[in-house]
């Protein structure tokens, strides 16, 4: 067949259609998983997909798929993404993915062309942290515990709540286990990092995504009057709980991992009331679970050494890419005739879930900055088109092979 | 005359009322100044005063006097503290030295006495930091300034809020400027550090309160993602600012101060993202205005040095006590044949405000494991009634030699 083509100015024009459900007065884009503008977007996507003429289905997590029918009776090629955002989020984070998955099945439909497989746009409920972090894929790959419902969302809020809000039965919802075969999954994101612009290098194909270990430490000191309390006999949490964040970031140095401290709470936090608690959460991320492991045994040495109770409060193992997907994506690459590199993802992404499902393998597009999560991410154009190009190639080569 | 002794029954008594008017169902005393327990508990001390026959006069920033009559035309020998507390603090933090004021009148009226000056219990509103901090005493003294009333109270409703709703009229509470003479003022408190405690000495005399200075930081960063971030390109503006919390207790060590950062917070405060901002305050106290220029030059260095930007929010200067009345407060200790030390306060007081009227000096008392501003915060009796009969001697001397 003829080389199909990604018709670039309709995939940029639903880029720009989508920005604009949910556009936040006070900046970026706001559509917060299961929240009215979220499922707006999320409608906006599914009408889309019936305009492809796309078989609809919505799961009992808040997943929708549309189904373009294949020519024999085999498990689907899925490539998707999601369309959630953090709260003054940017236009391309999951959105990108989700539309580029469109773009692929409106180039094949356009040429009347039917595949082997059957194709299917996954547009992923709650990809955000927002609502426990991929829930939509994890109901998909039937990792969701009861108790998850129960956890709070970015609000204090159940899990629970906010699925029964949005007009979903929780009950349901993680029971949402997909039981149809996969035989692949291909994600195209933007790279929320700027490792592909540093290099001048406009793919990435990701060899696996990162492992995370989130951890909760607690200082608990005594607050006392900030002037009449002498400095020997203090007990304050701020001052024991300081060398622990420096740590955070050296242990992570020292094992070539990611490390952040990104929340901390003082108790009472009051100016003239020496701290009585902190509070604060850290996490590290890296590929290779046994050094992660290692890293692990120093923080907890580093919080019993300053007097912190350090606890292990969420734990997602590295998971590696399919390598013939990789080696399939790389061969697309060539022919395209446009450099990449193989690289790992530090963030968690749907692709990580699905891997319990299928092989699975993403593309990253670079991210101007490095910037994600904010008002000023940015991806050029024609480098969104490129990946979007890349996965539908990747989709025929992978037909015929698969 | 014949030796006048407190009362000490009646002045647990009037202790042990007080403390009912405010208890919080979750802890200790809630009386936050010009709330509705507040001026309950003052409408209950001037009730007091009018049982003891005091002439009770209320300003228009809501102090409370209540004058027993001198026999000379002469300026008041005044004695008291305040009613209001924090929110759960303690029953005996400005009101033991309210009740003991009470009581000194108590024993001089059941003995028929008179001084040659007559003598004023003072119940200062407002002393707590919850209302900018010594409100009604810096009013007395003519220390505020028009724009005090826009100033944030603890809740962040405006100081100017709160006085109406306790139906002050704001514009006049400024002015309360105190215009009859004052020929000495007197407090007895609690110590709200544990010197005495650690010390077994029953009685300090304060030889001044420490000026303090207070100051706000603020690191600015760059908010991005935790996993996708690379350690080397990063600017956590939590790792920036840690140094910093370390070295305000280093700087505190190293002048013979106190030194506190009290409270932090982060943006935006999320797990997976590098904090962008920090902002914190931090303070040192001390008696000596000139060791706190360069404590003070040392965290402006720091600061610099770790690309944070510092201001000074608040000044106060060190406050000396008058050396005279600390004199015949020694001597009446002598008398009593009770152990004292002279110390200074950590803590700012009432008595602070007034030495821009008057002589002034304070009586402090042991504090049960340094413990103020909580629900723990506790005196022994009998020297809660050692205070009383102190203040009640120095009255009397000061009457004959003033």
């Amino acid at each position: 067949m003829a080389k199909l083509q990604i018709d670039s100015e309709l995939l940029l024009h639903d880029l720009e259609a989508l920005a604009s459900i949910g556009a936040d007065p006070l900046g970026g884009i706001t559509r917060i998983a299961y929240s009215p503008t979220d499922l707006l977007g999320r409608a906006w996507v599914a009408q889309q997909m019936r305009s492809l003429q796309l078989h609809v289905i919505g799961d009992a997590a808040g997943n929708t798929l549309g189904q373009y029918a294949g020519t024999q009776p085999l498990g689907a090629i899925m490539i998707g993404s999601h369309t959630d955002t953090v709260a003054h989020g940017g236009r391309f984070d999951g959105t990108l993915g989700v539309l580029a998955g469109l773009a692929c099945i409106r180039a094949l439909r356009d040429a009347g062309i039917h595949l082997r497989h059957p194709i299917e746009v996954v547009n992923f409920a709650a990809e955000e942290a927002t609502v426990l972090g991929t829930f939509g894929s994890s109901a998909m790959a039937g990792q969701l515990h009861a108790d998850d419902l129960n956890k709070p969302a970015y609000d204090g809020q159940s899990i629970a709540a906010h699925l029964l809000a949005a007009g979903f039965d929780p009950a349901q919802a993680i029971l949402a286990r997909r039981s149809d075969p996969i035989a692949a999954y291909l994600e195209l994101h933007i790279e929320q990092g700027d490792v592909l612009e540093a290099d001048g290098t406009p793919i990435g194909l990701v060899e696996g995504i990162v492992g995370i270990r989130r951890y909760r430490a607690i200082y608990t000191g005594q607050a006392n009057h900030a002037g009449t309390t002498q400095m020997a006999r203090r007990h304050d949490a701020l001052i024991a709980a300081a060398p622990f964040i420096l740590a955070v970031r050296e242990v992570a140095l020292m094992y070539g991992l990611v490390g952040t401290t990104g929340t901390l709470t003082v108790q009472p936090n009051v100016p003239n009331v020496i701290p009585g608690r902190v509070e604060l959460s850290c996490e590290i991320r890296g590929m290779d679970d046994r050094i992660l492991d290692q890293a692990e045994a120093d923080l907890y040495q580093h919080a019993q050494a300053t007097g912190g109770v350090l606890d292990l409060i969420a734990r997602k193992p590295p998971v590696a890419s399919d390598p013939m997907l990789l080696d399939v994506l790389a061969s697309c690459c060539e022919q395209l005739q446009v450099r990449y590199r193989r690289m790992p993802s530090g963030a968690g992404h749907d692709a990580m879930c699905m891997a319990a499902l299928a092989p699975q393998a993403m593309i990253f597009v670079p991210s101007r900055a490095g910037i994600s999560h904010a008002p000023d991410e940015y991806t050029e154009p024609q480098e969104c088109v490129q990946g979007a190009q890349l996965l539908l190639d990747a989709i025929i080569a992978l037909d015929t092979i698969l």
